[in-house]
């Protein structure tokens, strides 16, 4: 059994201090580092590992642990919102796991991180207390400076474990268990930003676009492109190639081009091959159909027989 | 270390007889069965299987003996040429072995075929002794009924192992090493079988097209479409989305579209990876920003380190 942990940190600028946390997480036995992204602006960085179940705990809480030594939410400045030093923390099904299961490892994870480090948790997405707890930016809405006033005086600011103050320095965790995020930018040949805007409003779930899809447009000045930022929160509902289309069909309509698309971190082999599989127009096309997945199945199977 | 194989069987209609054949070679321990698939037209059937060294010999020998018990080619009859019952026998490299390897291993399997069984062999491709036996064609031009008469009589024509005489029911076997082949169809709506061959033409390696494409332009007439049949025998320079979008290109100047693609057999991952990949205009892609290649590519790191 496979977990994927995607902690964000509050530092996207001191590399002796973002190598430390990922040498924290990387020294776990058992614990694979896939990925690792930072950005200055954002101030910011996300770190992708996987591993067993008592794996991602134990990288999870060393994270929390040197994150809270190492950063001072009250001297950090970034565009990107956030409440904690380790600010997000999402336990993600790969092989054999279960959304349930996730969930279940970040309580676990939380507790220790409560107990061992004091530092108080807000639950999100599918480990989520309350319903207005499931969204992201709605545990996080006011950021650290609101939160560590707001929870002296508001019961309903309260973190789900520990409490009631925000540490001094490393503010809450915010623990959940979520799908595989896919995140995917496209650019598009213009500086018309607000092409950009148009479309991501056009795609995005909440206003009646494509499920799954939360997009953004923004300026990439230093090229004179724009972007369509976005996050596929359900990449089997709506996969990257069908966002692809879509947003190649807007631009095309008021006359404008692709310039790429660019993957942020990871992407889950599936989405790869559905992609190929409906752009090559391949009937009876599926993931049985390729040499290695053939063989992974097979040797699988013999391994449950013997 | 994994090894394909994939003999081809002159045996396309009779069930019972291709499940013995498919049944003797998926026996041998250590053997993946991956693939099958008949044609009663061709009168031939295609068996792909996977393994070790010992496992891939043992496969194709048991294959030849069932094969030559089962099969008599003076009573065969079928569109698709041959000169053996089991007709053409190459070895494939996987996982960590190299073309060279393959062809060693298809002369360990021939030794055994002529020793044991009594059936000479001619050598092509990467095993080919002689520059006019590289080619497939070429070995086989004439067929059984032709070369069982040639072999008595010509020095040229005589088998690279064993002979002189071919077996009398069982003819020959051509074993050899190539890398994976893609067979791989686009389906046109017209039927227009003209349109088809000069599409065929433009892209096959041998009028100048694209290398490594063979190509030939065919009827589909039950369903009134024709069909642009193609092997793409170095899917590296020539991957399945160059043909697609060539094929597309040429029948869309002729005011045609592509109905579907179709793949026959199986495909390798890396194939699906650069459809994606360039389908999507993905910039900084590879085959490591997929997850779960990443994570193999680290558990084998940590197995080969400790």
């Amino acid at each position: 059994m496979l977990i994927e942990c995607v902690p964000n940190f509050s530092e996207g600028r001191n590399l002796a201090r973002i190598d430390a946390i990922e040498q924290a997480i990387s020294a776990v036995p058992g614990v694979l580092l896939l990925h690792r992204t930072s950005d200055p602006d954002h101030n910011r960085t996300v770190i992708t590992f996987a591993g067993g179940r008592e794996a991602v705990i134990e990288g999870a809480v060393r994270a929390a642990d040197k994150a809270a030594q190492l950063i001072d939410l009250n001297q950090h400045r970034g565009v990107h919102p956030r409440v904690g030093a380790l600010d997000v923390l999402p336990f993600i099904p790969l092989e054999g796991a279960t959304i349930e299961l996730c969930a279940d490892l970040s309580r676990q994870a939380a507790a220790r991180i409560w107990n061992e480090l004091g530092i108080p948790v807000y639950f999100y997405q599918a480990a989520a207390s309350r319903p207005d707890r499931v969204q992201l930016e709605d545990v996080r809405r006011g950021q650290f400076e609101y939160l560590r006033e707001a929870v002296l005086f508001e019961e309903s600011k309260q973190p789900d474990l520990g409490g009631p103050s925000l540490h001094p320095t490393a503010g809450a965790v915010i623990a959940g268990a979520r799908k595989i995020l896919i995140a995917y930018n496209i650019n598009l040949k213009t500086a018309d930003l607000e092409l950009a805007k148009f479309i991501a409003k056009r795609i995005r779930a909440s206003s009646g676009g494509l499920p799954g899809v939360k997009a953004l447009g923004l300026p990439l000045e230093t090229r004179g492109l724009v972007q369509v930022s976005m996050n596929l929160t359900d990449f089997e509902v709506t996969p990257p190639h069908v966002v692809y289309a879509e947003v190649t069909r807007l631009a095309a309509s008021r006359g404008v081009q692709v310039a790429e698309s660019e993957l942020i971190g990871l992407m889950p082999r599936r989405a790869v091959e559905m992609a190929a599989g409906h752009l090559l127009k391949l009937s009876n096309f599926d993931s049985q159909c390729i040499i290695e997945n053939r063989i992974q199945t097979l040797l699988s199977q013999a391994h449950s027989v013997s």
